[in-house]
């Protein structure tokens, strides 16, 4: 299990990207490209930017079911997170995150109403490689 | 409209990997990449191919939602099409997908039984690119 995980952690690092997944109102499953996660804290927690206004937003807050995927394309493999995502608009995480430049997406500076921090929380883990897949545990 | 779609056709005609999302027993949104469509019909129907015995083929079974997304990532765009999943496992569409090679994956040949496709029907899409994102028709 420690080699696998490694082997995770090592993909997810390298990302520019990450893939969140969502639930729609009438049911179907959503899918987003986003830039990677700011910050993380090992596979189970991660937090991304997004604007409040979104329709990812809309959607998070009235169904927090989630899924988060990074895709090392090149080498076949894929790892899926399944979790759930709070949509989080106070001070305390908006500053956590910000980073110099954000203005080009939230003029208003870090208190700009529709910059806000979705914090994804994993519950369960796939790996993804050439032939197959297996779960893994989230420490 | 034209003009979108027609950098939607060529964005998706680019790809190698699809992105494919499903919803699981649990509520939760799923996705994992896969091979491009080998076939497909302007943006509507896509065919896919994969294991009979592969979770997403149990998760489509039950629960016909579906999305497929499609990433230049490069240039920071995306297109999501939402629709349903058909799993076919009759000659007909078999033979018309299979490949010369297919043997890797499916050892028996294209009368495998663990070996399947994957009819997405497309409903609606929606188009992402840099700071924005709107909603197209599927002709």
């Amino acid at each position: 299990m420690e080699n696998i995980i490694s082997t995770i952690e090592t993909i997810v690092e390298r990302q520019k990207v990450v893939f969140i997944g969502s639930v729609d109102s009438e049911g179907f499953p959503n899918m987003k490209a986003m830039l990677m996660a700011r910050k993380r804290e090992g596979l189970r927690t991660f937090y991304l930017t997004t604007n409040t206004s979104s329709m990812r937003v809309s959607q998070f807050q009235k169904n927090n079911k989630s899924c988060l995927y990074f895709c090392d394309c090149d080498n076949f493999k894929g790892i899926m997170l399944k979790g759930t995502v709070e949509v989080l608009t106070d001070a305390r995480h908006k500053e956590m995150i910000w980073q110099d430049g954000d203005t080009e997406y939230y003029k208003e500076g870090v208190t700009d109403p529709d910059y806000c921090v979705l914090k994804f929380t994993a519950i369960s883990g796939r790996f993804y490689s050439y032939y197959g897949s297996e779960n893994f545990i989230i420490e």
